[in-house]
């Protein structure tokens, strides 16, 4: 990823600054022991930074990026620092193990823990956000945390339910990743001083990938290989959270009755780890891996034409070459 | 609670404002079926609002006090949702199936939807506090925020800590529920444009109540009969928290060894419900829940002292009352 990117002018240097405020924003002093340990770990989960990409990406159309470039590294930070709590919290709801190959939170100290150090990242969110007066961002960001955990609380409500349609889906993932991407793509916008035309096709843009990026998870999560993305294969479908490939497939005659079949089966029981590549093979055999990977296409020819209309600029190269990265 | 304070002029006037406030600020509308039903889960688990009392009590000493109502009242929501989320986060934490003798909501929906719920509160005090412009206060809040996290860590790094001090037990407590006692305070006493003086003598009051408050409720779960509170008695011991009762009975040379024994036991052991009667006899013996009662009263005292040094007005008798309640 930072390769890809690093044919952009300065992106590297302004994703060093990021890091920086996003350990001035999470740094504690007071604490030894235990406290401490939960918030290194936290500091230490740091992720590839796409979405202060996107931010900073979008910032160089406004007039006034270079005169704004620290603030708007501190918003990458924050908006950054939102992405990590929601990962800690959600690895809470998931259950998961692991996270980019590396214990999660959760799993290192305990849920109690990991409940505990994402407030404690978004308390400090509002502290800086208050600290540097930016109250704007403060509304868009308490409105975006919303949206979030509007997306969550709908994807659990839509848990073990075949029934699922792909417009549930695509609201759930809204919710859950789209509307961060929005947001990052929005703040380095106004953070610049965009235009609103310039802006209304910048957050074009952030949700083409925003839905690329959640879409492209979903497929990793079912082609790759055990590990591979340090994730367990089909854990999304064990846990009840029918992605899309396998909504597809649901809906396929051919295999739709034999995986509701599966799907209603106990996953603690014996023969599931069977039914599970079962699963994988009939939603391949359904065409649902391929309906994924073009909606992805979709996605991605819809954000080059809005590429396209950005005015001539070094970091349009940037941007699809980040939709690139996601269309593989 | 709401009679002892209904001899103040115009609060319970006041406290039905917050109520709305609270419904306003949590009001959600666009969703039907689960979601909707977590949120007003939410907003009916509201509680005897004692941090908006305070708050408001504070702020009748200021000059500006008459002007600025709505806007007291709308901290004073602000705060009591911050309190709610925080329960919400710590049922999770201690697995709690009731709080005020109803099911917590992790038992009714899942440790999922608490996660979720408690991340949506918080959502939107960042919002209105933005939307309201309160940007001092959204910085207080988020280090109020950020010190009831770290409360709850180093409360979580003390379990099953029989060696605990009472010194480590304070500075827990201190960050678990005094500083939230002091922000309330404190805002009621900014809000309405009290001196420097007049501030201080607050807070001092704020940090005593908190203290008595989380005492007493350290107490109440050590001495009253299962469910008066709606909460299981010895609950704290059985999950490794130990509170001041039995942190001063471990102390004790005639009982410490043998309440350090039945620390260490094993809560799902079939003779557990025998030992922890032993325990609640042995730390009555040994003076514990005597000494916790003299510390309440000592805060009880210093606050009264406080008070007296407070101009003469009728809110005076208000936190009189308040101290007195949580002293009986």
């Amino acid at each position: 990823m930072e390769n890809l990117l690093s044919n952009v002018n300065g992106l590297s240097e302004e994703l060093s600054i990021v890091d920086n405020y996003i350990d001035k924003f999470l740094h504690t002093e007071r604490d030894a022991g235990t406290v401490d340990n939960v918030f290194s770990s936290v500091r230490n989960s740091r992720g590839k930074m796409i979405r202060p990409q996107l931010l900073l990406l979008a910032a160089r159309f406004g007039p006034h990026y270079q005169d704004r470039q620290r603030n708007l590294c501190k918003l990458g930070a924050m908006v950054e620092i939102v992405h990590m709590a929601s990962l800690i919290h959600d690895d809470i709801i998931d259950d998961s193990p692991l996270r980019r190959s590396r214990p999660t939170l959760q799993h290192k100290y305990g849920k109690d823990m990991a409940v505990v150090a994402g407030d404690f990242m978004i308390s400090r969110v509002l502290r800086y956000l208050a600290e540097e007066q930016l109250m704007q961002e403060a509304l868009n960001i308490g409105r975006t945390i919303e949206e979030m955990c509007r997306g969550e609380l709908r994807q659990m409500a839509c848990r073990w339910d075949t029934k699922t349609t792909i417009d549930a889906y695509l609201r759930n993932i809204h919710g859950k990743t789209v509307a961060l991407f929005v947001e990052a793509v929005q703040m380095g916008a106004r953070g610049s001083g965009a235009s609103a035309d310039l802006s209304d096709c910048l957050t074009a843009i952030g949700e083409h990938v925003g839905y690329m990026f959640q879409m492209r998870d979903d497929l990793l999560d079912f082609i790759s290989a055990e590990d591979a993305e340090g994730k367990p294969v089909h854990r999304d479908f064990a846990d009840g959270i029918y992605t899309l490939p396998v909504l597809y497939a649901f809906g396929q005659p051919s295999c739709g009755p034999r995986l509701e079949e599966i799907a209603g089966s106990e996953p603690a029981s014996p023969g599931y780890g069977g039914l599970l590549r079962e699963m994988g093979e009939l939603v391949r055999q359904s065409g649902g891996i391929d309906f994924c990977r073009r909606q992805i296409e979709n996605h991605a020819a819809q954000a080059k034409q809005q590429i396209a209309a950005l005015p001539d600029h070094e970091a349009r190269l940037g941007l699809g070459n980040l939709i690139d990265y996601l269309n593989q």
